[in-house]
């Protein structure tokens, strides 16, 4: 039953001095609460309340911790908005705690299994996708033509592929190839080639003098198979004798491809060869209280069946990187932690970029009232295991248990990275609501609020907004989502977005200059 | 008659030390040359050959300029090849010469017509377009979605109008939005919704909650049918109840700019009103003696007839920027490419990349040893006029004759760059060949090759080969694109690009950091 009509709030954490209001619109000055406290001002949807008088320069408090501190004394009941909050200091690097030592798992959580495709390489794919790489930007038009053609033509005859998909990208020309920071976009391509999801034998095509060459992008070395067979398409080939011919020669090799996808079956697997990647967009203040914690639940619940889960998003967990070192599994995840948001801080500092740039006018809107505040509830997405790796931006996770994969907090940049990473699920949490979706992997979609749920009921999969009404409870929620994981892995259950087709392009992370 | 099978070389200015073979395939050790030289090495097609033994730390000049200082003594009939050539310093920027006045104008050219589109701003278009701008990644998918309905559904009826296009990207969220930088990102996609082939109406798809607002990429100020016109549709709005919802309101605004479209005439026009861009991609050694002077020939008469000739790549201009100082019209003129090139050299120490990146791989191979010898090629293109202005990266062209509009190397960045200065028709010249094209605009690719032009037959419009060969002369080839500009300006003609379709995505430059 729903209760919204009540006046509603959620206070997270018992030291918490702020609450935030549930109830759609908002509610008036003068509303009485539950508790008894009375609204001093009106207080809009999803923003904060003062529980108590929080006096000048006194710590403002939300799941625990200080998010800010009262620029002026604030009175009880009063809306504590933006304006009224001083950003607190970024906690320093060299003052982390990093040496807390191995912690106690969780208890292993046999039995539960989806269907998926067995690779050579030991991954497996919740989808059986032909993946056509590109060196540069200059090839990806004409791979856009003949993958129009490769799925018009030939993808209806090998009915279990599911998509042909370029990766392209802006990338491999006109730029530095040899510059700090070139490694990133390398490497990511790279990997992306190798994501699960592709079947494990990739084909590249490239245009010729380019500067990102198929052997630094993906050398024969990668995988025993690309020594066995031929892999590239170059256009500048002389065997090429027009257009026409370029085109035919991907789609002769595509077909090659499809023959060899088309030939896979999905095979029962444990829950453990999913890498699950965890991200939010859009956020508003009850991310963090409903969909996110609700997220965080499922990974604990992947993570205790052996899986890999995956979270990123650098700038917004910067301001809470306390609470992520003493979760390190060992000294070194810590350090790595630590390594990964540095190179940010780096990166930001050389662009001249401050990190009250985040969160967005529309986090803000949303009632977050800054990156502190959005930094904690998007770690609720990460649960509460310990962290048993972390890796750079583009890099291929090698390890089971939750992972810090370092990308910006960019949607689709840090979605990339993820695919990179070898993700072959990807959770996403909204409050404002975005149509995000990915070719590459399966995009679940979870909302923080049911009024987005029911407004954009064929986009969001999932609403964890019945959190915020009373309706459910975080494991209740975070089970579905743990379920809803293995149905869609298992091709049984299709998202939102996949039964659209929206899929957003790829978006390259190149911190060196474009030349 | 071809020429090919005698042995030929061209040496461009007499002053020069150096020459390019010509013959394809390259020449042996051994054969003599019409001026009776004999070569000492065997010689690769559009490599150098030593006129004369130059003394280790003598000059190696080509185009009457030094490329480079020979690292040991080459001896005469040598291949004068990449290693042998140490780099000279890039011109200081404070010692150029910036105060030559006012240079004399060539003779004006009468009568040169184009039909094109009038818009309401003055500007006129060469194609009859449909832009659908986007604020922010986000809502791509949605607009390729709605791109692709449209297409089918609406646009048969409408046969004035040439197509639909989303003017999708990278930016609007995930971005620092008042980083030092971000206003070129922000001008550019302003701008680019202006390009005068888009009918000077645009339509703008939003989020909702990204960073970059409607009224900041696009104010309803920037055109005053904005502020008699709903222009944005937000797929975060109450309204939208769905996905169909917002599919629905796109199409709704999409087909009112379609039936005002639709009713525009092609009227004839002068030459003046085109707005040309020249860029080269793939280059070899060939395009410095063939293709781009034969565009620098057309861009001498666009110039005499009144238009405005834009040319770009910062990097490739850089090591000859005393040359496009002496022949800025005016001393603020010369100042402000000095600003553009300190700019950029500022962005690249930052990145930490040095000069010699560019050349790419493939222009090495080619016969570019450096960029210097690149760059000479490169400003080949701008023909002989006298430079009437400088803009920054993503800005508005506003007046007549060459301008250089400054933009990284990148082609696909520079083209989308060049769209924003609001080209309407593009000339593209390449050697080793790509398979280039836009959307917004035309795109007249020229090959320095007769052989790349006979194997790429389909995707070349206009062989600038024939130069080399002896058949035809600068002047000839240089009339030819001057007229096939007219031509496809006026619908009369097709591109190859238009006619296969080939359109690159839209490559934004930021140069500031993702967040």
């Amino acid at each position: 039953m729903r209760t919204t009509s009540q006046p509603r709030s959620i206070q997270v954490h018992a030291s918490d001095n702020v609450a935030i209001v549930v109830n759609e619109g908002g509610l008036p000055a003068g509303t009485r609460l539950d508790s008894g406290l009375v609204l001093r001002d009106g207080i809009p949807e999803a923003h904060k309340v003062a529980l108590t008088m929080i006096p000048a320069g006194a710590p403002v408090i939300r799941y625990g911790v200080t998010i800010g501190y009262a620029r002026t004394e604030i009175p009880i009941g009063s809306w504590v908005h933006e304006g009224l909050l001083a950003l607190p200091e970024a906690p320093a690097l060299d003052e982390l705690p990093t040496q807390e030592g191995v912690r106690t798992q969780s208890a292993p959580l046999e039995g539960f299994t989806f269907e998926g495709y067995v690779n050579d390489d030991g991954t497996v794919g919740t989808k059986n996708i032909l993946g056509i790489s590109t060196t540069v930007q200059c090839v990806s038009a004409t791979v856009e033509y003949a993958v129009k053609r490769i799925k018009a033509e030939l993808l209806p005859k090998y009915p279990n592929v599911h998509d042909v998909i370029a990766i392209a990208h802006l990338y491999g020309c006109g730029v530095a190839i040899d510059a700090p920071g070139s490694e990133i976009p390398i490497r990511t391509l790279r990997n992306l080639s190798l994501n699960p999801n592709l079947g494990g034998a990739p084909m590249v095509v490239s245009l010729g003098c380019e500067k990102l060459q198929p052997a630094q992008m993906l050398p024969s070395s990668t995988l025993p198979i690309l020594s066995s067979q031929p892999y590239v398409v170059r256009l500048q080939d002389d065997a090429h004798r027009s257009f026409g011919d370029m085109v035919q020669a991907i789609m002769h090799m595509a077909e090659q491809r499809l023959v060899q996808l088309n030939a896979r079956r999905r095979q029962v697997r444990p829950a453990s060869d999913l890498v699950v990647g965890l991200q939010c967009g859009g956020s508003d203040a009850f991310s963090g209280v409903t969909a996110n914690p609700a997220v965080g639940y499922a990974a604990d619940l992947l993570v205790r069946a052996g899986a890999t889960v995956m979270f990123s998003e650098v700038t917004e967990v910067r301001d809470a990187i306390h609470l992520l070192t003493a979760r390190a599994a060992t000294p070194q995840v810590a350090k790595d932690l630590i390594r990964e948001m540095a190179w940010y801080d780096r990166y930001l500092e050389r662009g001249s970029v401050d990190r009250s740039a985040n969160p967005t006018p529309g986090n803000k809107s949303g009632g977050l009232a800054n990156i502190v505040e959005k930094a904690l509830g998007s770690i609720a997405k990460a649960g509460t295991s310990s962290i048993s790796g972390v890796f750079g931006p583009g890099e291929r996770i090698n390890c089971k248990g939750l992972v810090f994969a370092a990308t910006p907090a960019s949607d689709f940049v840090c979605g990339t990275l993820q695919l990179a990473a070898s993700m072959n699920m990807h959770v996403f949490t909204t409050g404002r609501g975005t149509p995000y979706g990915l070719a590459m992997a399966p995009v679940i979609k979870v909302s923080s609020r049911t009024a987005l749920a029911e407004r954009w009921s064929d986009l969001i999969d999932i609403d964890a907004g019945t959190i915020a009404t009373g309706e459910a409870s975080i494991p209740q929620v975070g089970e579905a989502i743990f379920h809803y994981i293995l149905d869609v892995a298992s091709g049984r259950k299709k998202t939102c977005a996949d039964y659209w087709g929206l899929h957003n392009e790829f978006a390259l992370f190149n911190p060196a200059p474009i030349t």
